[in-house]
């Protein structure tokens, strides 16, 4: 049917649903009329990038109110930030797989209530590289954990469940061939690797503690390399997970920032 | 000597350590002047709560300029907001474990370079209670896992190094003192879970996924309480393992706001 799936039968139970850290909600919002034509989801970390894509869409989709401000659908949150360009909904979700879980969350069940249907969503983050050109354009086949396996460790209550994170093989091809197009512009299908640390857990020499030598960094990441992964961030084992599970059409596309 | 204390051996070799989220650096800024005489740290994950809290210290210490704006020192940034109010650095953190560890790395390094002496540090966040009152405060004696642990498991390369995670008791008493001489401000130690996810990992049911029970909920919360949980939030373990690494003396304080 292309509708977002919510997998949870609690749901049809509660008189309302209040998407808290989106400041939007079933009784307060007009969630259908408000969403409901939404065909694409870009998600990323940064607001103000977010805000600056919105921006962006508009004049490339030529869209009235092109070069002007746009307004923040989440305003009374400062949690995240959403913005709309026309069919395209830009919305940040901070750093780190807690973060963007939460995010996720309220977003897939705001589609889901709008009544969206086949609806894409892609991350545009940034990334650290791994044997790339700085500058350079990851698309993730999949997205592995700190010890290069495909999998998302989700603790629910105290258990832990193991979700899959392939994302979608045949948008990872659209998107690649589009960037054919476009001169000058390194992009490269790949690995993605999601840490929960970005000092000890990414090899970095400059965080407050580190144990480790720069020999010992260099050998992990050459392993990660040989293993597939051309760049790190961390939040994509979580966001294959999640879209996945709800039938969203999901990729993630990170720029090698350094 | 009260110093704050790093525990990486690279950093006395970099010419430069920029702090990059916080958009400081010791070549473009004189930290030391900046930061030398900062005292307190007081962190939480929304900005416009920490900017609130800055101007609410402005107003409590009498310093000048109290009741206009405060300014954030990390303007250039839209990770993190940072502002001051005499001894007091009010940082906020965002949502998560790898959020508020990323910040902590680097204002860790921001006092180290500041030189800054006896600083102690205080989470104030919010938090879902257990057992208690709505409106209460949990000030941590010790943060556990999701399985009831006194523990932070860092993933460190790919190796799984454990931290401690208890907090200063002699500040959480002292912190309980001060909340006596409020009326009507129910406050309490206890133990403070730190989940990695909101949803599935701290049994709320209504997520966009949910595979378990209201009875396996109220079971699983009936244990944390038993086990002297008695607020859950995002962040606490990483705090209290941080913090203690490098010698700043830290408590968290959560408000249990629903």
């Amino acid at each position: 049917s292309g509708f977002v799936l919510v997998k949870n039968p609690h749901l049809d139970l509660m008189e309302e649903d209040v998407l808290y850290h989106l400041d939007l909600g079933t009784k307060t919002h007009n969630l259908p009329a408000m969403f409901g034509d939404i065909k694409f989801v870009c998600v990323g970390g940064s607001p103000r990038r977010m805000r600056a894509f919105a921006q962006f869409m508009q004049r490339e989709l030529g869209l009235a109110g092109a070069g002007e401000d746009v307004a923040d659908v989440c305003a009374g949150s400062d949690r995240y930030a959403m913005y709309r360009a026309g069919p395209v909904l830009s919305v940040s979700h901070g750093m780190g797989i807690p973060s963007i879980s939460i995010m996720l969350h309220e977003l897939i069940k705001l589609l889901h209530h709008a009544k969206c249907r086949d609806v894409t969503i892609i991350r545009i983050g940034t990334s650290g590289g791994l044997g790339i050109e700085a500058g350079s354009v990851v698309i993730t086949d999949t997205a592995v954990d700190s010890s290069f396996q495909p999998r998302f460790e989700q603790v629910v209550l105290d258990d832990v469940v193991v979700r899959s994170t392939e994302l979608d093989k045949d948008l990872a091809e659209e998107l690649l061939a589009c960037s054919r197009d476009i001169p000058d512009f390194p992009t490269l299908i790949g690995h993605t690797m999601c840490t929960y640390d970005f000092y000890e857990g990414q090899g970095r020499l400059d965080g407050a503690l580190c144990s480790f030598s720069s020999e010992k960094k260099l050998e992990y990441l050459r392993r990660a390399y040989e293993a597939g992964v051309r760049n790190i961030e961390m939040e994509s084992t979580a966001f294959a997970a999640l879209c996945g599970l709800c039938g969203l059409k999901g990729e993630s596309c990170s720029f090698h920032l350094l």
